[in-house]
């Protein structure tokens, strides 16, 4: 069995908005529900758990309705991070999951997450331990260990950014998070970090250019403008 | 001495458009003057070389005139990469070169800098090696040598994205260019990375989001309406 675990715990905005961006209303739906319509018309997907503060849920569930949501099994509450809040998602899976069952975890903010992306992540993670999106990175990047000084040059070519989804087989990643502290959780970067630490052997797949993080007031025109082209 | 060496020799255009982005107008001035006008006006840059493909000189002088850059003095032709047009400029830099010069290398599609990145960078090369403005890398990055699977972690504290201009003293930086091959030119992905590989102790300065080069139909309209607001 395939879960996504759509992760909607945010309450930021650097948009300034009178709500987090998974909630903004764009065509008069929520971000959150085109995220939702992909894995709900997925064939692949089997379940949806979603991980939303408390005082969102209702509003989730409504538009959950309206739109046709039937695929979610279950709410989890937000974490103090975001890996927190997968933490929180991984218990709510539990319930539900079998041996090889493998999990999809994705941020309500990326609406435009293609099905082929969803697909590619999950035979990736059934051919490894886990399979992440990735995009080739733009920037010259430079390491440096002290913050002041150039300490390292990185080949630009072995540099990837990940995206989400990122994939897992749910089993053990589920048994990395119960065994490690609360605060390597909390340090943890990105969700497929803490699973190569902890000996997960990890695979890309081609993410894109326009599964992009609605972040931005940029990114949130970036999206309206591809829904126009779209619809 | 310190030359500003603008770098404009690129002659694609991911934007379709039917001239190089750095020659686009924008209120009716080119990109490249916008960038000018900032070298023009900072009182620690004494000279500018322009490297620019000879088709496009004309144009430049033109536009040079009617604003007022008067600090021009030199122009050399476009190389076949980035780095080759940077050597370009370096030579036609040489000929008024004096032993404690500072080069200060800036690309004509990043009319955004700010009079204190350059000042900072001016004063990171004289105390280092070389200075490069940064900013913090926003993407999780992974490494991957095969490009199949992670290979290794880096923090994202220790990573930062390299802007322009990047700046050197000037003979050190020259000679490293007069040494190497050809090849080794062509292969270097970002100016101060030729200068820590050859032993030069390149510093990072604080770069800024608003520092952008422009490449894409939407760094352009970033570019337009940062200038309606200050405008």
């Amino acid at each position: 069995m395939n879960t996504a675990i759509i992760l909607a715990g945010g309450v930021g905005s650097r948009m300034g908005a009178d709500r987090p961006k998974q909630f903004l209303l764009v065509q008069g739906k929520p971000i959150i529900s085109y995220c939702f319509d992909i894995f709900q018309n997925h064939c692949e997907i089997d379940n949806i758990v979603v991980v939303v503060d408390e005082k969102w849920q209702d509003f989730v569930e409504e538009y959950a309705e309206k739109y046709g949501v039937t695929k979610i099994c279950g709410y989890a509450p937000a974490g103090k991070t975001r890996q927190h809040s997968i933490f929180n998602g991984l218990k709510c899976t539990d319930k539900n999951a079998g041996d090889t069952d493998i999990v999809i975890i994705h941020d309500a903010a990326r609406p435009l997450v293609s099905d082929k992306i969803i697909s590619d992540c999950i035979r990736g993670a059934t051919e490894c331990d886990g399979a992440m999106p990735v995009i080739s990175v733009k920037d010259t990047v430079y390491q440096s260990k002290d913050g002041k000084n150039i300490s390292s040059l990185l080949k630009r070519s072995e540099l990837f950014a990940g995206q989400a989804p990122e994939s897992f087989k749910f089993k053990k990643y589920y048994q990395i998070h119960k065994d490690v502290t609360d605060d390597e959780i909390g340090l943890t970067a990105g969700s497929s970090e803490i699973a190569y630490r902890h000996g997960m052997e990890i695979c890309m797949v081609n993410g894109s250019e326009r599964n992009l993080k609605i972040t931005t007031v940029e990114d949130l025109e970036t999206f309206e403008s591809i829904l126009k082209g779209v619809n």
